[in-house]
């Protein structure tokens, strides 16, 4: 008998790639995946990439959630504060969702607008301490998928003091997926392919969320949407403070992360080579006429940017091995 | 102790399916990774999104596959026979390669040209009594990748007498993966991508598999190079003898087939919700003009169109269930 | 002075793409664009690449057009009857929708449904006779994308007696942009790269035309979504009555044709040669093992597929030049 | 009897880009053209879109070259310094080629190797000044893609004083098309689809030409190859001086440049609006939380960034309107 796992959200990318997940775990066992407007169809209809996978969508609502051991929130931004106040402490929770990421209300506020619901846990565990507090909680906010993918590049830095926290510069381009399944005309696929479009310009929501966990102090930050269906590659810049070696600071910090892949030198990230894992392929340089330092960080924005990652929390939350259920590796091309 | 495990011709696209599959299955162990002109590289230089496969890959040459219990070759056409000759009895080998498929040799030399090596056991599962005489087999020869599309949709409509075998019309399409790793010009991403190209019209090797597969006496068959890595579409045409309900008809043949999926009428198959996966996807419908009836067959052509079908034959070969260390789900999108 | 020109649905893709050809052309002012949810923006917010076009998109009424020397309708199938009806004589129109395509009321009722408008002159310049028909006309059908495709590469081998009209099999791909530019979530970028799915499988609604346009008697039709965002590849397959070159058949039937290339022998079309012109890319063999001949046809679908077409039509409507403001070329890679 | 005009380098996508354009060209006359490897073949085999246009590619050599009033140089960097040297002052040569765009042949030898050939005339027209100096050449250096996109984004900011020359952060990334047309494995579709890599990071050959077109003094460059055939995004971050609105200044500085747009305040460039066409799309922003100036420029890498440039400078070079035989709009979608 597993551990009993909800995911509520379910009929969107996130939510899909997390019943393969749950439903390929050795230790889960889906019990209840949940949806707005697909409630009452099976999954299957809504992805055929599950076929055999036996189950009906239910409704989003509590109850329907309160009898698992483990709930997966896979809603739209400022959905899932309110659900999860109406589960049960003894219920655990993922929420991948931005609802519990920022401490700081007024970032919340400046950034999301609405209410501030109050910081959990942060659900990044290859940050220092993050594993046991992770372990600790029953409530995990799951990073964002640029979060995920331009803190695993710079934390490291400025916390051995390699760069200046005082002026970042990011440039992410993620795949379409990270836009959502909602139809939207700007997002067809006659629209996007062929096509490289910047968006939220030096305005996207996950700049507060990678200030407060990597200790950036001013961070510019563009995102680009990318015509491919997955994948980040984050593109992230700093100034040093000395000659530490980039390549060597990110090598000792993640000595001990199983998914995060420092390549060795002068091999650069691709995203394809993370697509379908929970991996993040990390490269630095100094650059030759500015001497900044550059990171280029690929994820897969599904896999460790988004379910791989709830996942891999959750493993924690119960105790299980980091790695379980999780694949390391992608699928290319 | 699992079972050790070689795999010749592992820089290309099949190779690294392959290695991803076999380092991933619970019963074997992977010791030996070969190929030609990257021999002496690191396994993930060659294949990025295998990160932490600690393996140098080798020449490809007899006595460094001799000593695996089973051997995968995955080598271009004609290169396969030689070697696997000289590969002891005690191995049990997995041919991804065409050389042992047919058993007319006159067809051999119309469509390959040069000698024929022999027929083995025709790797392909689920066809009927194939299962048996491939876990009594030492030598089985792998499905072509359009041939298990197509055979998988035509086989059992000809073997219940549902449609004629002599009027058969395929067009099928694939992924760029399906024309191999080799630099050439026609295959770069500029040239494929926004493009959809007929190629060996009218003219394909995999014809006399196919009829071999089917009992199809007749095969029209047009290959299409398509703008996506993975996949294949193949559209079967055939006149059916009757009323017979070509759905119906696939139901059944494959009630027990773990990796063949026949979708609810109305639904047609994608061929990303195959991606990555062991799977095929099939629905059939009888045209509201010709009343000829069509099937559309969607495989991953790395997955169930090679490596995943290799595994899923090793498997038979070696005692253990048929879905061992094998995913029926796809990755999307 | 020039041509006085109105393109009503000009917020679609075939609107944009009459746009770009109506305002180049050397013997046309565009006058008037009109769209239904976008009026009242300008042009260029709905189609960012005519930047510099000066021009606000009215509502689509008879008032706002019957100014006009020619009209563009580029409306859904269905809403172009009543819109044309309302239109002077003295207008001269060519409508890119399907309601005055099909001579056969019963057909029209099968496969759209609803009251049949009546049929004008068919707009495919190429077929015997039709330059003319079309010249004298003030009432033009264009052709649907995939019967223009189909139909180039399948009437002169039906007309001359080389193939039989009773069998023909056709596959047929299209980029997305046939689907239109209306958001559904089938249709997102994230569902479409990387797949290949067929759609209304032996009932497409462009079958009666292709009947009515190349006499053939039966017809199968499958189409299929390819991840791109233009082009369309049509497979003509057919049985052939003798030992007629179909090459040669075709290269004699379209001596004179401008528009449409029957490419040397041996050389494939590619649908990525013909993006972005008014081209038509054809080439022939006869299948080894069925002996069918396979016609390959490649074709721009928003161009010689829609608004190419129709300003080809529209150039013979008024004594001018078919080949004014067009281009034969393709834009690649 | 027009302007006789020659392609160098012929075969490759820019030299494709060029046929077509001067084909097209109302007051050029197609000639010649050239090309190594693929000498003796008729132009439509290397280039299918460009069917019906009857000219075999001759070997590249002076003398081929020498009869022509204009010729186009489209050689791997480092091959054109020879020919130009060989081919009479009398013939106006516009080099695609990287081979004379340096003034500081330090900078030559740092970023290219090998001797330094001399600058000619920067063929940039929209900077200051620099359309009479063309217009005054014999010999004019066409920019590179990624300098194009980025100067037009860059130059006047710096001109005017809006941000500071000295902390520039760049990252652009590229259609497959930039990295040419020779056949290399790693940039086959199969592994371009569906992937983002970064390559040449902190040492890409542009940085010098960037840094002496714009004034800037410290230049970060990041290129990334995009999964798509064709364009440019560049998103270039600089620091600001003071309050200047840099959509202002780079609205004022191109009110008289046909090809280059100023998109409205809130409209983000999109890659896909400029392909197939000669212009760069801008749009600026000030960062929420580093207050950086963001400016976004898309080109077409072929067109402003290639092939439509170079037609632009010979337009100039010859005393022609600079839009001649240039079209300012993309094909899209």
């Amino acid at each position: 008998m597993g551990i009993r796992v909800a995911v509520a959200g379910a009929s969107g990318y996130a939510g899909g790639e997390l019943l393969r997940l749950v439903a390929g775990h050795p230790e889960f066992d889906l019990v209840t995946a949940t949806a707005h407007a697909q409630a009452g169809r099976p999954v299957t209809a809504v992805h055929p990439q599950l076929a055999g996978l036996d189950l009906v969508l239910g409704a989003t609502d509590p109850t329907a959630l309160a009898d698992a051991d483990l709930v997966f929130l896979a809603l739209p931004h400022g959905e899932s504060a309110a659900l999860a106040a109406a589960l049960p402490e003894t219920v655990k929770v993922v929420d991948l969702g931005a609802d519990h990421r920022l401490r700081d209300a007024a970032a919340w506020v400046r950034y999301y607008g609405g209410p501030h619901a109050g910081a959990w846990t942060y659900g990044l565990p290859e940050l220092p301490g993050q594993r046991a507090a992770i372990a600790a909680a029953t409530r995990v906010a799951n990073t964002g998928c640029y979060a995920v993918a331009t803190t695993l590049a710079l934390a490291p830095l400025i916390a051995a003091g390699a760069v200046h926290p005082t002026d970042v510069v990011v440039v992410a381009a993620s795949g379409s997926s990270g836009a959502g399944r909602a139809a939207k005309a700007h997002l067809l696929g006659s629209e996007v392919m062929g096509d490289l479009s910047p968006y939220k310009v030096g305005a996207h929501q996950h700049v507060p969320e990678i200030k407060q966990a990597t200790g950036a102090t001013s961070l510019s930050f563009t995102s680009v949407l990318a015509p491919m269906p997955r994948g980040i590659l984050a593109t992230v810049t700093a100034v040093p403070t000395g000659d530490a070696d980039p390549h060597a600071v990110l090598t000792a910090a993640y000595a001990d992360a199983p998914f995060v892949h420092v390549l060795p030198e002068g091999t650069w990230p691709h995203t394809a080579a993370t697509a379908g894992g929970n991996s993040c392929h990390l490269q630095a340089a100094v650059d030759l006429d500015s001497g900044r330092v550059i990171v280029a960080s690929a994820v897969d924005n599904l896999g460790k940017g988004a379910a791989g990652q709830a996942v891999q929390n959750a493993n924690l939350m119960f105790g299980l091995p980091e790695t379980t259920g999780l694949s390391v590796w992608g699928i290319a091309p």
